[in-house]
């Protein structure tokens, strides 16, 4: 794991210090699927027991890696590769619009590049429970950076500097007592946008959302009180929402519907939620009344639409802060 | 540890049955304080460096407990059972207003017998990581009930609730596809009201805020937006925010103020914060500035106050949902 640690670290400071990426991260997943494919065992574990069953496998090395679907995961090298290029090229000639077949290849993509990593993280190195979904976030950004080299990206919107904006004098703090504001659950991650006006598309970025989903409606509720309802957009992205039951042998996909509806209600609305491999229950009708819940396949087109949508707004600084 | 474990069950199940509980949860008290007494041994720890230093002990059995400030707590059961005589007949006759000295005396009451409880399971039974903080809701709703015999107090706002009231036509689910909407994430703490009419204070209670301090203001958020800004009061009680540093034997308080701000400015506004070991930074006039710092001792004061302010405003019925 010692490779893979460097690696990682490779690509996450040349990502941090805006240095191109992307080959980093491929240098990366190259290794961690080579790694799987010679150290680690890949069998069927169990199904989800959905309307239709979906089957999923793990990597077992001494304990089982979170679960995997087959069918959106290339074990081998060379065909990802071979579609990480294709999908490459379909984001820098801003070929539009794509067709499911293309979604679907780049839902793998992305998929396989993510989970290559966290199931090497899950096998052999448990303990560093954060570092699959940091390198969500750096993939992810630099899929973005190909797909949108107009915008401008930035790392977070550290939400905190919306209240000093407004907050001139700050209190000269005796150094005893240090503020511990920690910048990571006030700060979004992923914003894009365009140089020339405040506003932008919000990208939260869980593996799994679990007990941290309020975080990006907090957030977008934070966004929209502050600059305005419209001026930021926020699309959580995700990869799944699966549970390995070792005693019964089956994946549960845990979803909490409820809780989501509530939110987009009355906390405030976000644009869509994207998995790669989107659970059953967030498929059906009553949630998708609720907001868009599509595949990582569709996310860069939707990206795409809602920066539109926002530079054919009013700027954000004619209509001023809207509190 | 097993009496305490099933002195604790015994009060929490009369909770929850709405039965009687309050000399259960002093059994507890009682019983952990000697436990403490016999069986741990109490001395000094070392100091929170703030502008006045504050020393704290602890109680060491295999391990450190959580830091105790001993000027808030009772050592010895007969001094404790005393000032709660005194506390409780406060409550009962409804006395007003209370002197700085019989808020202290509050505030004493309530830190000895969360505290005495919250060590014991430090020291002994480390895993039951959530009992002390149950005890905690369960201790306060006794002394609520003594307070305001009257009002209703009910568990908690079960907010997904809200949302069933306007959704008639919930999709008939496969019964493989069940929600795991965790009751708890989206589910206020204590609410004291009047059975006259909806609205009413919410307390949500927490030993220690760390990371969760989003929640209660995301849950005022959503009664605000769903009833109404002015129905529903939330009111955030906590013990303290200390942590202990084994390496400089000194003991920090963890203080997110930027945060605490930040929420109230743009998320929802709460009407007030409370500690039994008020953390100093808490108390300086920038934050006091955005929201209310107290102490435990005035809290019933402050409920009495919020209660009395919800009646006068417009029946929430009259007025009709905020949408």
């Amino acid at each position: 794991m010692e490779i893979v640690k460097t690696l990682f670290v490779q690509a996450s400071k040349a990502y941090n210090s805006n240095i191109s990426h992307q080959l980093l991260c491929l240098d990366l997943v190259k290794y961690c699927l080579s790694k799987l494919e010679t150290e680690a065992k890949y069998q069927f574990f169990g199904n989800f027991a959905g309307r239709a069953p979906v089957p999923y496998s793990v990597f077992q090395g001494t304990g089982n890696s979170r679960p995997v679907r087959s069918d959106l995961f290339f074990e081998k090298e060379a065909p990802f590769f071979e579609a990480y290029s294709r999908l490459v090229n379909r984001l820098q000639t801003g070929q539009s619009p794509w067709s499911t077949a293309d979604e679907t290849e780049a839902n793998r993509v992305i998929y396989t590049a993510v989970m290559s990593v966290a199931c090497c993280f899950d096998i052999w190195q448990r303990n560093s429970r954060k570092t699959p979904g940091t390198f969500f976030e750096v993939f992810i950004a630099g899929l973005l950076k190909l797909a949108f080299p107009l915008a401008t990206l930035s790392k977070h919107i550290p939400l905190l500097d919306i209240l000093e904006d407004s907050e001139s004098g700050r209190p000269a703090l005796a150094s005893e007592l240090l503020d511990e504001d920690e910048k990571g659950s006030v700060a979004t991650d992923i914003v894009i946008g365009t140089s020339s006006r405040r506003g932008g598309v919000v990208l939260p970025l869980k593996i799994t959302t679990r007990e941290r989903i309020v975080q990006p409606f907090a957030h977008q509720r934070i966004l929209d009180s502050a600059f305005g309802r419209g001026v930021y957009q926020s699309l959580i992205v995700c990869i799944s929402e699966t549970q390995l039951d070792e005693k019964s042998r089956s994946v549960k996909q845990v979803c909490v519907p409820g809780t989501i509806k509530l939110y987009q209600k009355y906390l405030a609305p976000i644009g869509g939620l994207y998995y790669c491999d989107v659970p059953q229950r967030y498929a059906q009708d009553d949630v998708a009344k609720v907001l868009p819940v599509r595949s990582l396949g569709q996310l860069f087109a939707d990206i795409r639409l809602a920066l539109e949508k926002l530079n054919a707004t009013k700027s954000a600084e004619e209509a001023g802060p809207g509190l």
